[in-house]
């Protein structure tokens, strides 16, 4: 059962103070993930009701993995938690903005700081063709991996 | 028809410099809205693939409404605008972020700067009450709406 309680009015969704988290039909919430120092965009993932309620009891990043189909605590594998600085809901109470401090160099899997380390460039015809940015590697997901599957 | 490709092995989308969003079960994207000077994010929103067509052809943001089942330009009815000044996307090419100077006083229907002007505070016991942040509203919905209404 969960803990949320389900919306009431779209009035009362948008201007009440009822956390009524609205969960699509697989039960997820997206949930955006911003570094609380640069502002920038760290991932996007998304949430069930039991990894929303431990995020909230815990103040670290919990969510749920639509591949694995788990609940995953962030850093779990990697030691990169992400600790809450604050928690927001939008209007329509079916996204979340997670300010975070991101423990550890990176948020994204692949090494990088952020999973958005490329960019479309706009007014292209044709083909888009993507460039690199912040592309640099902080750590070496290999070794960060493969030491938590062996520990 | 889709003008992006579809998406090939996890190394070339991760990797690679082949945009191939991938687009979910209803063709969509989720893209993430953040204020290019502020670094707040402002919104959550969807695009098909014609959305993003457009978005990458005109420099302004477009979307698809999931509740209206049509394509919108944002501001067509406001005036609020986003242009678009870095669109990127992420390590799995199923999220989208959006810099923009966002044009008018805000890009909440509500009137709000940003969707996000409610925190959740963290650590509380039993039913989870929101706190207004940014509650302010930046500009009066019901004139603007009414206003796009007769024009």
């Amino acid at each position: 059962m969960s803990r949320f309680a389900p919306p009431g009015t779209a009035h009362d969704v948008e201007e009440g103070l009822a956390f009524t988290p609205k969960f699509d039909t697989d039960g997820l919430i997206t949930a955006v993930v911003t570094d609380s120092k640069s502002g920038d965009v760290l991932m996007v993932a998304h949430m069930n009701a039991e990894a929303l309620a431990k995020t909230i009891d815990s103040g670290e990043a919990w969510y749920f993995s639509r591949s694995r189909r788990r609940l995953w605590k962030k850093g779990e594998s990697s030691g990169h938690v992400q600790r809450v600085i604050e928690l927001r809901i939008d209007c329509d109470q079916d996204a979340l903005w997670l300010k975070v401090e991101q423990q550890g160099a990176g948020a994204c899997h692949t090494g990088r700081r952020s999973c958005f380390y490329r960019a479309v460039p706009l007014g292209q015809q044709g083909d888009v063709r993507l460039e690199f940015r912040d592309e640099e590697r902080v750590f070496d997901p290999d070794a960060v991996y493969r030491a938590a599957d062996k520990a």
